[in-house]
């Protein structure tokens, strides 16, 4: 750790009166993620959590769905010309007998045999990739004024965002709005995939009862790791692309953007929100 | 164009009080880019513009630098099983004579042989790739009040982002802040991408005389992209990553951060911003 932040000389400007002080920046750095020593994929990351990125990446691709399936994860020593370790490999090693997917080069992107390129075959890569149904038996059920608190609480445990405000934040709660985790990165992508990575190295995949809320938007791709979670519930503060809408509607998973003050809008999965409860309080 | 967006039924909850109507919502597809016929890399994007952002992410990997590299863009028909084209197929042929760098799988990320992946390598690589050096004689000098205005500008001109709430955008302005192009995606990325494989396909690289502003953060990889099209300033209307200052620092480009209102964060090539004529106005 002790790299989340890193510290710059910064020229400020207000109103015309120029003053030079010290500046705390969200520190960034490239991770390789290597799979059975095979390199895999390239992501810039904040360091920090780096076996959970990596592990959560996994769970997103299909490889690992429980801690089982994991043997372990090791930064690579010798990493450089010199023989010193720059923290920034690091290599999954899966369990005997794990069957490792057909994964394509690129991340989160998946492409089929005929190379019909389309929105339609990103949907049906992740459908038959996924380990679980989203499966939350009985159905969570919320009510809009606990999914309203969750941006605050969200905010109030950001804390790296405070001295910098260049991080992403992605947070699961419980489907009481008990916080169970939060985490912040350069990249959205990656503090969800940290929130996933802890999950399954503590072998609590599928997060059949959880709600996962991120900063900013709700992308195809975020949509698709809390598919390949088990996570029936994802809110965003911002809009989702169209892509996100049809693969919640596909999968069951219950897709809420705009989540500001009391408003929100609710794109997919209106089930697990008590929307009569509420059109009686209006 | 016409897939720019599209529209979804949502549930509006306002206060407790709960409606039902169609919602525009930003478009996303993934897009395949080949080159010369060989898959290099696969963005979610929103459609529109497939051709330049084509050409952009090339200008960023040090494959294209002129109109003249260029042979032509294609979209890959027969792309589906039944023959009929998805257009989220581009291949990009180059000229006879160009050369290829070796690039690697991951999009915007360098490694080097001796896998010492850090942020210097990433540093390296850029700056043996590029092009150019950021070359503008005379030196471009800004005043703040020019830079304060640009963002307000910028979002008058985002046509998109009104209806959907989803979109970042990228803009390319003069040095005296006329507005040249401005580009909107759902990936900030490809906006950048897509303002530079306009400039590449009209013979208009390096912009060396151009400010890039970018809607939310300044991250290594926009850095890396100003610095490729030979751009000298990148503005931000939020914060910069660490590693996309110490780029900057390395390569000369002019990085400001949090441009909002009068005030804004100079992070390095400080010589192209009329310091002097700002104090004494303060």
């Amino acid at each position: 750790m002790g790299r989340v932040t890193e510290r710059r000389k910064v020229i400020r400007i207000r109103d015309g009166a120029v003053s030079t002080r010290p500046d705390t920046l969200v520190a960034e750095e490239p991770l390789e993620i290597r799979l059975n020593g095979k390199p895999l994929a390239i992501t810039m990351r904040t360091p920090g959590d780096d076996f959970a990125l990596a592990a959560g990446f996994l769970v997103s691709e299909g490889v690992l769905a429980a801690a089982s399936d994991l043997q372990n994860i090791v930064y690579c020593a010798g990493a450089t010309a010199d023989g010193s370790n720059t923290y920034n490999v690091v290599d999954v090693r899966t369990a005997p007998g794990v069957v490792i997917p057909d994964i394509t080069l690129e991340r989160n992107v998946y492409t089929t045999s005929s190379c019909g390129l389309c929105g339609k075959a990103s949907l049906d890569a992740v459908r038959t990739t996924a380990r679980w149904p989203i499966a939350d038996t009985p159905p969570v059920r919320l009510e809009p004024e606990l999914l309203a608190g969750l941006p605050d609480r969200l905010r109030a445990a950001q804390r790296v965002f405070d001295r910098t405000g260049g991080l992403h934040a992605a947070a699961l709660f419980s489907e009481d709005g008990e916080l169970l985790d939060v985490r912040e990165d350069v990249g959205r992508h990656n503090a969800v995939d940290k929130l996933v990575g802890r999950a399954v190295q503590s072998g609590g995949l599928p997060l059949s009862r959880t709600v996962l809320l991120v900063s900013g938007r709700a992308s195809f791709e975020l949509a698709q790791k809390a598919v390949m979670a088990g996570i029936p519930v994802l809110a965003a503060v911002s809009a989702p692309s169209s892509l996100a809408v049809d693969l919640a509607a596909e999968t069951g998973l219950t897709l809420v953007g705009f989540l500001r003050g009391s408003s929100m809008n609710v794109y997919a999965g209106e089930d697990r929100i008590a929307l009569r409860a509420a059109a009686t309080q209006g």
